[in-house]
């Protein structure tokens, strides 16, 4: 069977890990006999370096045609100054609303033969495995009216969300929660946003249609301490946008380096799979970056592209066990000692596929 | 000297680290020849059980004549189905609105003897010692339209900042690094959100009164990752409301229990000091409740109102020595442990003064 994968390798070490996340491609193609057609295309600064818009139509076109999406990283300080229309982070924005990607799903677990490289105590955190699941189309990240006053002195954005827009990303959790521990956590302000009141009264509401999943809530600020007392409590936790920006970054510290953390971003269409890093410019093309990120976003494109899941728990057990074995990309190992390429790392996966 | 104190009890386990903070409060005068003349009013479930209203007038006077007010909790359960106009949240943000407390501090920081009560290691938590610098009247909080659209379809939140409300809290921030650290860094999400870039605009544009000060910024995403992986490294960290009210619980995971932070909310007039944790209606009358967070902010009290600074560290002193002598309340014990009771704490700390 033929598969096709759009990648966008973008900007900084974008390239690399995405290169990285090929050699892992390649290794599970020979041992699944499958074949993969691979295309490139342009994005972020690095469309802009060509004299492109941050979000070319020809890039738009392939990742609007139903593919998976495997994209490195967006980010380019040089493009810093520009105004927000035609900001690097604009691009992103948009490239996930035109795919219509509402679901992000952003794992964290901890990882053996990492104790060492995290803050937490390992019997504290052993056996964390937890997803977040982030709205990703809509509140303060897309919200009308929103803006700077022309005398420039306030400015204001708006926390927008329609009962659809909960229910579309609370479906995706609920079926998640469902194929997991069957335990669904909420996480809300509702003792003090409207936005989140409707949150939670239409998650209640769907409750009733998954008899099967314990559905529970807590304040985005229990949970943020509660999270970091107690992360292997929890495993499907649905929140909406911002909030799920900050909580997936704090649930990274559990795994130790933000390198390692994959992502999907699910939609009724097209899907986009993406580290959670950024751009990281100053490691950009020195063969340094840490590519278990997009390597493990790989297996998510198997898992929920692919009805692969075979092939995701491949990948994903040949990255543990390069990770047990003791082969580290330089954000894991202290300054001055040696670490693994990221492209020796991405080899060593390979060779355990 | 006689100095007054406002004393809102409040609901749930409010009244008990209120009477614990008393306690202490009454061995503080007799060590250094203070009076300090305390009154109480009523406020939150307590008001509405008394017939009266969520934030009655009387007390709101009380509140709002310029003495310091040391607040227990409010939260009754029993109201929770109350509207939004009503609610026991909403008599909270009355009150610190009314008292005009925009600067919320929130110092988090690792206790020596409690190693084994924290998620974290030692060796990479120990010496926190952090302020968050919360903006407590503004964003989300306060920000109209609001509401639930009149089909119950869809909700809306309305972020909000004007220069003057950005810089009210700045300099606040700024004048407590010069104090300490002379280090500064403030969280926003201005790759997303206009309030966050006018908040950073400003923030910057303040940095030239105050020369002694480094001036740092961070995405709040990033912040709570690094907070997680490298909490020794902050010091005084500035951000708007929500952001503050959830990384201020992170950070407390740190210290290893809620019970034990607490906090002073600084305005132009008034001053509002509380713990952080709400009303633990189970734990309630008791005798079981973690009274560190309300002798603590009874520390800031002295600190912030009447320039005691000698005796805010001879409270703070009195209570590392109770907690690293290992005299601990039921939030720090495995359950089944014996533990301190909340009035033989507070006896503990008074002791030690
Ligand atoms: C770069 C930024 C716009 C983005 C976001 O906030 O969504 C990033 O932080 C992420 O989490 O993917
Ligand atoms: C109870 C709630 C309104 C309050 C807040 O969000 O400010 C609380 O979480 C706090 O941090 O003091």
């Amino acid at each position: 069977m033929t598969r096709s994968l759009v990648l966008l390798p973008g900007d900084g070490i974008g390239p690399e890990v995405v290169a990285a996340a090929e050699v892992v491609l390649q290794a599970v193609c020979r041992k699944f006999s499958h074949q993969v057609e691979t295309r490139s295309f342009t994005i972020g600064g690095a469309a802009l370096r060509a004299k492109q818009s941050v979000y070319p139509d020809e890039t738009r076109a392939a990742c609007t045609a139903g593919e998976p999406v495997l994209l490195g990283a967006v980010g380019d300080p040089a493009f810093d100054h520009l105004p927000r229309e035609q900001k690097i982070e604009t691009g992103l924005l948009a490239l996930r609303f035109s795919m219509g990607v509402y679901a992000n799903l952003r794992p964290a677990r901890a990882w053996e033969g990492l104790e060492d490289a995290t803050p937490f105590k390992p019997q504290r955190t052993a056996g964390t495995d937890l997803i977040i699941v982030r709205e990703l189309l809509g509140g303060l990240y897309f919200g009308e009216p929103r803006g700077i006053a022309s005398d420039g002195q306030s400015a204001y954005n708006t926390m927008k969300y329609s009962v659809g827009e909960v229910q579309r990303v609370a479906r995706v959790a609920f079926l998640l929660a469902r194929s997991r521990s069957k335990r669904l956590l909420s996480v809300d302000k509702a003792n003090v946003l409207e936005t989140s009141q409707l949150w939670r009264r239409t998650v209640n509401a769907m409750a009733a249609e998954y008899p099967d999943v314990a559905l529970e809530h807590q304040y985005v600020d229990a949970f943020a301490m509660n999270l970091a007392l107690n992360p292997t409590r929890y495993d499907v936790v649905l929140t909406e946008n911002l909030f799920g920006d900050i909580l997936s970054d704090e649930a990274g510290a559990v795994s130790g380096s933000l390198g390692l953390l994959p992502s999907a971003s699910l939609g009724d269409g097209g899907a986009l799979y993406e580290p959670v890093h950024g751009s990281a410019p100053t490691l950009a093309g020195r063969d340094v970056a840490n590519p278990a990120g997009a390597i493990g976003s790989l297996a998510l494109v198997f898992r929920h592209s692919w009805k692969g899941e075979d092939e995701a728990r491949a990948i994903e057990s040949a990255l543990a066990r390069t990770i047990r074995e003791g082969h580290r990309t330089a954000d894991l190992v202290a300054p001055g000692q040696k670490a693994t390429s990221c492209s020796q790392f991405a080899r060593l996966v390979a060779e355990r596929i």
